[in-house]
């Protein structure tokens, strides 16, 4: 317990050793996750769930204990003899330590047992397509939610403390204005696109089969062409791709190879390459400090999707990319040219699957996730009504019949997780990500530097203004500093129309 | 700190949270080690090694506090209470403790940082052949070593000391013994072999390219062939193939694919699915006690080594396996058959690495270590020496002439690690087995077994006598347990005599 008479370096050296602990049992679990995602053997869960259970309960006691708190508290309290880094990373550990103290132990204890076993009961409900399996799981996650939302923050609704969790001051206001912002402009450009698309075929080489072995090392190009250091960064193989970043010498993507989808591995490494781009070019100067990551999922999504559509989904990136894959798939690849590549990336349609949803479709279905979530912790809707329900707003935004609830309600992880208030991160990172393009432009001649092969201008400048920050603004702060204004849909909309706008006039 | 009036299953209880937690940290170092081997990327061996020193940092205090060591003090005490395998892990985490204990914790953590560092530099000595460049560090780990085992035994020759460490009841004296009748018997054997490889020539598909894709498809057959199982057990590549077992439920091998050494990978399989069978085979009454995995290298080594060498290189196994060879490298394989397969994979001669060694001559390199090691931890030799005293003894056993230290007294890496009084395993464990196979013949028909493919009564006898017990019993107690007698080193005489005397006279 720090008396008022111990010296701040005294406290700074204590506050060092917590954070290199606290660094060790997130580096170590994360390993395991990673290993346990990728090559352990497939009995070994249970295993990995003990290992993992003791570690987590040894992080709480850690970060929970008061002697932490206080030392926080103390330092805080000397903000003026702090650095700002230092004073940035005592406050944000004391802010998510004063979060995670006010739920329960035991409550916090059996809300995590509930989630791992919900996660198994939602993968096989999914396969069964059976919600009412799921159903009492779900029940119970909302319910805690609310319950743990309350206790944080007992003057603000349930729904706006859960979405801050992941992007700090985001609100359903914020929320509501952008969602409609988006309806409004991109309902009118679905029905323009839907009038081109029924007049265009899909191209032919997309269903074509492409050997994994060479998709290997299209990826490895991939990653080459995006600058990812690949003495940092690696790339494995899962079910469902995503990005670990331990710390910028550690960083790990994977992605899934389907024979007859070369576009699916391809584009996933483009879009995990984002967000490990983002984590591999924090600054130095968080080495060791609890600021070393992505600041929020949206500034994430904002990196990944950058890559992925903006760069990876344009005209330029397709002129770079055509010859590789013709010189890597000398027969699969021989009929394929840029403007055929292009279009066969950018098709859009509405479908029924998220993850396998178009850029310009894309937020429509989180827009669903949100108003569905929303409701259901605002009291309003039952989880019972929620197969329903997701099928009758797939049907207003999308125009399409959801067959049965593996292909609608039940077809995403996060919620099993306890992931509410998650899915709107995923709509404005490409938001973001287009208001981050049109301030670039302004010194990046971002379709020169795609077309010549070398993003070393593209990425440097979003080192400078994004990934070498760190976790030392919040995203809002962060965006703003970026674009020189604060958030605004409009780039986003203007983005798509000027895009979807000119595939449909140059039919 | 337990008082003498608490109840026995309060402190069982005490006792397998402390267990539990244990075993989490050590799954945890593991996949780290593991992960770091395999996959992560180069850059990250930094973070990797901050992490580790967290994990061992925390899990010292854990095994050495008052607490821990009172609580196991009082439970052994307790001992007409408990049942024989809690007893047996109580008394074996106590002896474990007890020693750890006896070393001055500021020393211990300095050892630590002397072998991580001496791992380095015994690389790079070992790339440029320079021995003067890793002399320091190794004189450091030698006189540590020494003051060490000072501290856990006295009274016992430190030598002795560094035995037992490795294989319980193992001594200088035991050494000799079994050294000598190796000497004895093995010498005269060479000389008529040599004969033999004068009179042949190698088999001309042992350095004939076998692409590394196509290997990999022989190792998931052989896999299926030993019967692992592989919902738990993985196969993964490093540069030196190894086994770690975590429990019974995660077990991983790995191998090295050489294009124009397919024998290399595939006995290297073999081998270390000996281990892994070993790790797998424990009986479950040991999950999630200190006991479940193997009791000592020696043991371990009689399992590799007699899937490796009794199975591997025996006439049975050449006609199982040589139809699979054909089957995938129906070109690269054309022309092998039974007879050759088998001669290639037991041609012995003298070489200079031991890794590389043939059955016969394996033992010979052990020897020359055997003897340095122990010279110098009994102040007989200087490390400086050790160069010219291991190429005078290659030249005395072996016959050959080594042409630097890098294929000398630099190539393996067990000194750097601070192994020292681990050898003596390797060759132990060849005779071990050799005198597990003369029992095993008696109700099992071996060769029928291998010849049929169904490995099943050779794993069977081994589960039944070694792998279920787990470390329930010392290392030479579990062999007499098996063998129904003591060690006997003319087992593994005879065997090499019978074989290659056959091999011999068959030409």
């Amino acid at each position: 317990m720090p008396a008022i008479t111990t010296s701040t370096s005294e406290l700074l050296s204590r506050f060092d050793s917590l954070r290199r602990t606290l660094a060790a049992y997130s580096h170590a679990t994360g390993v395991l996750q990673y290993d346990g995602d990728t090559v352990a053997p497939r009995g070994s869960a249970a295993l990995r769930g003990q290992t993992l259970a003791v570690l987590s309960g040894v992080t709480y006691e850690l970060q929970t204990g008061s002697d932490t708190t206080e030392l926080l508290r103390e330092l805080r309290s000397r903000s003026d003899e702090l650095d700002p880094i230092t004073l940035r990373d005592v406050s944000e550990m004391l802010r998510r330590i004063e979060r995670l103290s006010r739920i329960p132990a035991d409550e916090y204890v059996a809300y995590n047992r509930l989630v791992n076993e919900a996660g198994a009961v939602w993968r096989d409900a999914k396969e069964r397509s059976d919600f009412a399996l799921f159903r009492p799981y779900l029940e119970k996650i909302f319910e805690t939610n609310i319950r743990f939302n309350r206790y944080i923050a007992p003057d603000t609704p349930v729904y706006d403390t859960a979405l801050d969790e992941y992007e700090r001051g985001l609100t359903t206001e914020k929320c509501d204005a952008f969602f409609a912002a988006l309806r409004e402009r991109i309902v009118p450009l679905m029905s323009r696109v839907s009038a081109y698309l029924a007049a265009s075929k899909p191209e032919p080489f997309t269903s074509r089969r492409f050997p994994v072995w060479k998709q290997r090392l299209l990826s490895g190009r991939l990653m080459d062409i995006l600058r990812l250091d690949r003495d940092h960064c690696i790339i494995g193989e899962t079910e469902h791709p995503f990005t670990s970043g331990f710390t910028r010498s550690d960083v790990r993507i994977t992605t899934h190879y389907h024979e007859n989808s070369v576009l699916s591995s391809m584009f996933s490494v483009i879009h995990e390459g984002g967000h490990a781009l983002y984590e591999l070019g924090i600054g130095e100067e968080y080495d060791g400090t609890g600021l070393a990551g992505g600041i929020s999922m949206s500034i994430h999504e904002s990196q990944s999707r950058f890559y992925e559509n903006i760069i990876g989904r344009s005209r330029a990136f397709a002129g770079l990319i055509v010859p590789v894959l013709r010189e890597i798939f000398p027969e699969e690849a021989a009929d394929v040219d840029a403007e055929s590549f292009y279009r066969a990336v950018c098709r859009a349609e509405p479908s029924l699957i998220r993850i396998e949803a178009d850029e310009l479709t894309y937020c429509l279905h989180i827009m669903v996730r949100y108003e569905l979530e929303r409701g259901v912790m605002e009291g309003r809707f039952e989880v019972g009504d929620l197969p329903r329900l997701w099928n009758e707003k797939m049907g207003e935004y999308l125009g399409v019949t959801v067959p049965d609830d593996a292909h609608g309600v039940l077809q995403d992880s996060h919620w099993s997780g306890g992931g509410i208030g998650y899915f709107p991160s995923y709509a404005l990172g490409s938001a973001y990500g287009a208001q981050m393009l049109e301030v670039m432009r302004k010194t990046v001649d971002v379709d020169a530097a795609v077309a010549s092969g070398d993003l070393l201008p593209v990425n440097e400048w979003l080192r400078e203004h994004v990934w070498r920050h760190g976790c030392m603004y919040d995203p809002g702060d962060l965006l703003e500093r970026c674009c020189g204004a604060p958030f605004d849909p409009s780039c986003f909309t203007r983005y798509l129309e000027r895009k979807y706008g000119d595939l449909c006039t140059n039919l």
